[in-house]
């Protein structure tokens, strides 16, 4: 029994959806990206193959996530009420779409459409922050913490990787690949931070 | 025979210069960081084992990475003069100070004197970039491939610290405190891109 919620459940998911704006970022701007991140086709094959082993794991990685985040007074902040308080429904809103990122990362095409979503999550963060969800909160992640959030969320994925068995060299294969697609995603979420500079 | 360059000797390198301007970062925020890379006690020994391994491959590291961006069009055009081409002049006094990056990233610590040298790092990749050379080129280099180049200089460190016969165990963990400090160095440079929203 899988705990997936289908994608079209998820509040807030627009993925494709025909009202989001194209990204700013382009196609050649996004390849020229993936040069940087040394990215070859390779990481096309370990990608895939990490989502078909992630695909049952990803309540215990979020569950992981949320523990990090919510053991941590200064990142659950950024989920909090007037009260000071955690919004739960906030937060559980949040996980949903979360997980589906993890699933998306690993089996979406880099195209328009996913530039395009990239480009809305960015601004969820920053100047759209509570609008999806209708919430009273703190008003934008700093951007401090979107590039620091590359290290956990590389570092923690290793031992999911390797917990279905496969050889050392899959698993190095799977990590390099979900490490380039983190910091792949990190930049694309900063350019509405500094839309002239980035 | 070390190949090192004396600190004193690099052009351009200011550590700990009492002109340098204080950085806007302060103790508690870099505290703050640290604690979102989980960082430990162990982190800072291996960050200290990383700099004793790396020291007599420091030019080593630095033919591999700038052989990565001497074959990236897109990445050398940053180097480049008025005339489109590369400004060798201006690529080795760069070098010299990101050998000492190296060495002080594993070295220093992270205190005042090291965050003020941060913000005079990060504000050379900026507003100031050509300024500390003397140099006419391309004005600054986007915060996109400040965030990118997480990726490189991260994973291509590894060999380098698996190169003197340490135990799995201890180049793991050499590996995991230079990507917490990659992440962190690349946090703090990216403040001038967005401070208002950093």
């Amino acid at each position: 029994m899988s705990m997936t919620t289908e994608p079209q459940t998820i509040p807030g998911y627009t993925y494709a959806s025909a009202t989001l704006a194209p990204s700013p970022v382009g196609a050649d701007d996004l390849r020229l990206l993936e040069t940087t991140l040394l990215w070859t086709d390779d990481d096309e094959r370990y990608l895939r193959m990490a989502g078909e082993v992630l695909a049952d794991q990803v309540e215990a990685v979020l569950d992981l996530w949320y523990g990090y985040v919510g053991s941590h007074p200064h990142l659950v902040h950024y989920f909090t009420g007037p009260d000071g308080e955690p919004n739960a429904d906030y937060l559980a809103r949040v996980r949903a779409r979360f997980g589906q990122w993890i699933r998306d990362l690993c089996a979406r095409p880099r195209d328009a459409t996913w530039l395009a979503y990239q480009e809305e999550i960015a601004q969820r963060h920053l100047d759209r922050k509570n609008e999806t969800d209708g919430v009273d909160s703190v008003p934008m992640i700093p951007l401090r913490y979107m590039v620091a959030f590359i290290y956990p969320i590389t570092a923690t994925i290793r031992d999911f990787l390797a917990a279905k068995g496969h050889s050392d060299d899959d698993v190095e294969g799977m990590f390099q690949a979900w490490f380039k697609s983190v910091v792949l995603t990190v930049t694309l979420w900063s350019r509405p931070y500094a839309p002239d500079r980035w």
